[in-house]
Formats: structure tokens, sequence, C-alpha cells
């Protein structure tokens, strides 16, 4: 236990850093069949015998005792129950963080709009709520309620009908403990239904719909691999919001805060699990050491020691990069889900990141204060998706709609396009259907 | 061929109806497991061999007779030359459409935002455009210049680096022909590579890159049942766009549009396959008739009248409902692809609309004009998944980056909070790394 941590030591200067980088990332996402098969049949199961299905999965896998689905849902007047029972302290925490995320995501709504043009026609877009929306709240090596409120606010702000959250059966179990938090949240969060129920059966119950648990339009938040695997299986009969991967945090740094500060931020994200991974790349080979010192000082103070260090030896590395400038090209390498800038003048270094889930800027913005109540969502794209996918948000639970609405005189003018490109496309309908609303053709 | 049309007939009227209106509409998605492993299989095939895969898939599939990867790559030149060689009167129309494309989706370009709280924290969301993606623009039973347009314009809009396009194979054997227009679409467009490699090779190559075709981040428009699996099984690993089936049409009447127009309107539908589905409900029994005279009348003078009769008789349906409310709840549960108002007033039947990929408004508003150059683009959400799916837009090519910029003042603000819910989640470096922010914490 007072062993050092033996972490991986990366340099622009070797030859082969750019092949060693990718190694360490380890990005290929092969889908292990056996997880598919297991998966394909859940969901095939559960969109046939619904309700009953469900409850058998619960069983088997995750000690459900019960025989039918109605045990596993938690009443409205249960999580406010859940709510009434906590500490003060920590019910402040849970409103003053839901807030925050409120006030954030209010300035993600997007309007509807449209314009019209000379000859009366109006061309826009038309944005709507999804009507109802599943959110999966995981369990795991820990216990988030924070989670819940990240999930849940963004679609609250987007106007969702209904909000329907699943969780781990085993909350239901310690509805004292793990439980009354998570149930709290839900009730903070304004979540409509929530039903303590995991795995790929929850998911396949939210995407088919049972006699118990509605049909839902959109699957969001992260789960173990069969919860990613059934989302992955169910996309396109429903929307999801991403495809997740373990947690990972980079932090660039010029070399000039507390390394201690520093270890603690990657010890933040290494308490995650053991995949999760921590890399720290500075223009500073010294501080490097400093920060390597101050892991194997402070490792042994941790209750997730074991964890910690596990992900650091296995996932983790110490990077040196000849100036910033290099740094944040290894940077965009990565696309990290979380990004610390904790360099002086972080603002300036903001227009050289091209990929990050969620970029945190200076010295006193650690990732922690992310994860829980600044404001932004802390659903964020990983391993190396933040190329092309964005933090959970309420442009997830909006959707849009086209409109054209040509004017008598507005399909005169565009219908002569239209019948031409048709023809040349050899679709002689689309070429009358357009031609026929100029006037005296037909 | 002059036998008349047999179409379904539905009517609220019925104890059956929504039983009968879901039967119709076959919405369950139901993958085939043997698409699924040939894809699988290429995939794979593209991921260890690349170039060398591609050309071996291309041979086989679609009469490739060359031997590398670089002779299915179309040049700037030829694009250009192609677009030269249009007569002046397809040009213009292709330049007008592309014009008002690009006019349209300026609209939809985001803005990076911010705001700062009184302690001097920053909040907000970065927006950037993607780096490098990949458009396939199908073959099939039609030629589509216009889809070259629709999927490239939106991305050069958000400013994305690179823009690569696949076509099927064909479209270069017949480089004098329908190749000329996808090539001659593509120099307007802006796309700076074209490929001429089709089905799920192509979409493999785009997704892991091979020697010649880089890897993208994105891949996006719509393609057969090959090609919808392979997006679907790479998805997670790129972006995708949507997951899309068969083509649609849902025109709701007051019966007071001449029915010839609306079964035009309902042949452009039908025009485009077998699989095709085109849905007209009236709130006027005799004008659903008097359509389905009109249907008799003009199809035997369509040129692609055997589809169009398959898609009707199989796929179509003329549907009787009491009153415009009863139409837009049945148009809302069939959340159509595309959604024609031909009503009186249609801005007031707009706020009933949940659910439709593109809303056409209007008399004079034919879905037509809408696939060429009204401005909105027609790579839509079919199969019901207007739910959840938006049209594709320039959203499609911008990812955001949430941005946290906490002062020591705000740092101090929110880590007890952080902490405080930390503790709760047993997280105790995520307490530690907000609470030594705090003065005199650390």
């Amino acid at each position: 236990m007072t062993d050092n941590v033996v972490m991986t030591r990366l340099s622009t200067e070797q030859a082969d850093f750019s092949e060693a980088l990718d190694a360490l990332l380890d990005r290929r996402m092969i889908e292990d069949p056996q997880t598919s098969k297991i998966v394909a049949d859940i969901l095939h199961d559960v969109r046939s015998r619904g309700d009953d299905a469900v409850v058998d999965y619960s069983r088997r896998f995750d000690r459900f005792t019960g025989s039918l689905v109605s045990e596993l849902e938690v009443s409205k007047a249960q999580m406010q129950a859940s709510l009434d029972s906590l500490d003060a302290s920590l019910a402040d925490a849970l409103h003053t963080a839901a807030e925050r995320i409120r006030h954030y995501h209010e300035h993600q709504k997007q309007p509807s709009w449209q314009y019209e043009e000379d000859d009366g026609s109006v061309y826009g877009q038309y944005v709507v709520a999804l009507e109802r929306v599943g959110i999966y709240v995981p369990g795991g090596k820990a216990n988030y309620p924070s989670s819940m409120l990240m999930n849940a606010i963004p679609a609250k702000v987007a106007g969702v009908d209904e909000v329907i959250a699943v969780v781990p059966t085993h909350y239901g179990d310690d509805a004292g403990g793990a439980g009354r938090l998570i149930f709290a949240a839900a009730a903070i969060a304004g979540v409509d239904r929530l039903f303590t129920i995991g795995g790929a059966q929850a998911i396949a119950a939210l995407a088919f719909g049972t006699d118990t648990i509605p049909r839902v339009d959109k699957i969001v938040g992260p789960g173990n691999v069969y919860v990613t695997a059934a989302k992955k299986q169910v996309f396109g009969e429903v929307g999801i919001d991403m495809i997740a991967g373990p947690s990972e945090l980079t932090v660039v740094c010029d070399g000039k805060t507390d390394p201690d500060w520093i270890a603690m931020d990657l010890f933040s994200q290494a308490e995650h699990d053991e995949q999760a991974q921590s890399l720290l790349i500075s223009t500073d080979k010294e501080f490097l050491d400093q920060v390597a010192a101050s892991i194997d000082r402070l490792l042994p103070t941790m209750e997730r020691r074991d964890i910690i260090r596990s992900s650091l030896q296995n996932r983790g590395a110490l990077i040196f990069a000849p100036d910033l400038d290099a740094a944040m090209r290894i940077s965009n390498q990565i696309a990290p889900e979380h990004l610390e800038l904790s360099v002086a003048e972080p603002e300036l270094w903001l227009e050289k990141v091209r990929h990050a889930g969620a970029i945190f800027l200076g010295r006193h913005t650690p990732e922690a204060l992310g994860d829980y109540c600044a404001g932004p969502c802390h659903v964020l794209p990983t391993s190396g998706t933040a190329r092309f996918f964005s933090p959970l948000g309420v442009y997830d639970f909006q959707k849009r709609s086209s409109i054209i609405n040509c004017s008598p005189a507005g399909a005169a003018r565009l219908a002569p396009v239209a019948e031409t490109l048709a023809q040349n496309e050899h679709l002689q309908a689309h070429a009358l259907s357009a031609a026929w609303r100029i006037p005296g053709r037909k």
C-alpha cells in the first residue's frame, strides 16, 4: 500500500510518441460478441413477454424478490418522503446544485425561428420538446444522486412531458441509504416516474414499453457494458444520447499549480473505477516529478486507494510536452471527456481546443466542481468521442421540424427549379407535382 | 396497367382504427441477422485489410474492375469538369438550389455563448465544427444529385474542414451520364474529396480509415439496408446522423385542394420505390373518392407507374377523419417524415403538430419543392423516428464543449456544495479536490 505508484511516462521527445499515446488510449471499440448476444436475447424477450420478462431478469441478475413490475416503481410520494428525510445541509446542497444546473441549461434552450421572403413565402424551423424520455442512472462502484440531477434537469428544462428514470434494483433494497439519496434527487429534478430496474432489461422496457412501463422516445444516461450494448441495439427504434465508455480526465498544466491539487484532481477521476483514465500533460519535467511525489504521498490517505492505484498504473500517464502549443495538440489527439487547463491565462488557450467534452479553465476549476454544481451537465462524451458527440444537454430533449410555407408566387418561382432537377433525376411525379403549382400548368 | 389501384381505406369510425393504422405503418425495426452478419464481416475485414478489402468488395458487389482504391477517387478537377459540361439550365437549377439550401442553413448555425456570474466566474458553451465528415449519397432506383447538395452544404455551412463524399461505384462507370450530375453537384456543394465506393465497405472505410481514405468523425446520409446496418454498427466509434428507413409522406387535406394535385403529391412519394409510403388523411369522404379517381386516371401516364402502383397498393392508404383535430392526432401517431398540411389557414394547425420531419404548409407547398430547392434539408427522419430525430442540419456538423472558468471566489463558493455531495457519494478525492480550492483548506 505504501509502494510507489508506477505510472506510464510519455514524452514528445520519444520517436514513437504518437503510437505510444494511441496504445495507452486504446480507443478501438470492439464489442464483445457474447455481451451482444446476451443483450439481444434480453431485448427480444422483453419485447415479447413484457413485464414478466422484466421481473424474471430483475430476479435473476438483481436479486429482486417480488413478482410484479409495479413493486419496482417508486412513487412520487416516496421520492418526496426521501427528500424530506434528508439532513438540511445535504438537501441544501442538492437544491443548490439543481438550481445551478437548471440556470445553466436554460441558456441551451433553442427557440423556433422563421424568415419570410419577399414573395410572401415563409421558411423556418419549429422546435418542440420530446414527448417522453427515459433516463438511466447507474449504480456501480459509487452512488450518483448527482447523475439523477444531471440527466433529468436538462429534460425538464426542454419541456419534456414525462421523464421516466430507471436505477438499479439495489437502490430499492436500500431505500433508507443510497436509495434515499437517489429518490430525493429524483424529487428535486422533477422526475415523473421512477423504477428500480437496471441493466439491459431496463433499456428494453423503456424502448419497447410493457404493460407497466410506458414506451419512451429517447433513452439517455451512461451505464455498464450491458446497458451500453442495449442502448446501441435499440438505437433507431428510440433515440439515444451517446455510447459511453470509461470516464477520463486530461490535465494540461504549465507547472505553476500546486502539485498536490493536480494529484488530487487526477485521483478524483481515478477513484471512479479501475478503467477510468487520468492523464497529465505538462511543459515542466520537474513538475511531473513533483506530481508523482504528491501521488505517492497522498495515495495512502485515500479511502479508494486501491481503485485509484489500479487506474493510475494501468490507464494513467504523465506526459511531457515542450510547450503549451504541443500540449494542446496532444490534448486534441486525446479528445478528452474532461480537460483541465491549469495554466496562466487559460482563456487564451481555449481557441486551441478542438475536441473536449467539458473544459475547466484555470487553477481554481477542478473537474469535481463540474461534476456536481457548476451548472453544465456531467454526462459527457468519453473515449475520444468528443470528436463528434456533445455533452448531454437541452438540445438532446428538443427536436426540430423544417417549415416550408410557399405563397402561390413563391411556389411559381421555385417550381421550375424543382421541375428541372426532378426531370434530371427521372422523377416525373416530382416534376409534375411541382409544376402544377405554376399557374396555367394544370 | 389500366386496372384500378386498390388502396387501403381506413376510418376513425372503425373500432380497430388505431391497430389497423399501426399494422399499416409496420414500424417494428427488426434487423435481419443475416444482413447484420454480412455487414459485421465486411467491417471487420476493412478494418483489418484496409484498401485491399475495399477493392475486393467493390469488385465483388459493384463490378469494379480496377485494383486500387485511388482509381475510385474522383478528383476536384473531374468534379469541376462535370459541372462545366452541364447544360446551362441544369447548372443554373443546381446553383439556385444550392444557394437556397445555403441561405436556409445559415440560420441553423449555433454560436458559442457564455455568461459571467457576479463572483467573476464564467460558464458557457463553446461550439465548433466537426473536423472531418463523410457523406453517403445513395444510388438505388433513382439518381440524386440533390442529395449531394442536401448532405454536403449543411456540413460546409457548419465549417467542417474536410467533407468526404462517397457514392456507389456505378457512378464512376457512368461519368458521362448519372455520374456527371453527381460529380457536378459535388463541385457546387464544395465537397473536398469524392470516392465512387458504395455499400458497407464505404461506411467501413470512412469509419476506420484506410491508407487512401481518411478516417472521418461522423457519417451522414441515407443508404440501403447494408449501409444502414453498417452505420448502426460503427456508431460510437464515429457519429452518425440517424437510422433511415423507406421514405414517406402524410397529406392532411380539408378536401378543398385540387384532387389531381394531391394524387400527384402522393405519386411523388410513391415513385421513389415500392417501400415508400403515401398516406392521405381527409375530413371529406367524397374528396378521398375524388383523389382515388385521380389516381386511377393519372397513373397510366406516369413513367414509374409500376413502382407507384406497388407502393400505393401495399403501403399507401386513404384515411377518413371526422375533423382536422382528429386528423392532426392521427398525423402525430404517424410522426411522418413529410407532412403536407393542404388546408385553409395552415399556420393555425402548425401548433397541433408534435411529430414530423418537415412540414409543408398550404396548398401551394408540395413536398417536391422541399425535396429540391425550398432550402431545408431533404434528409429527414423516417418510420416514425420524427418522434426523436431531427432533419439533418448544421447542428449535426457542430459540436459543443461545456466551459467552466471559476474565479478563486467562485471556486470557494461552489466547493462546499461539491464537497457535501461528494462525501455523500463516498468520493473522497472529489471532495478534497474541490475543498482544497477553498482558501486555508490546503
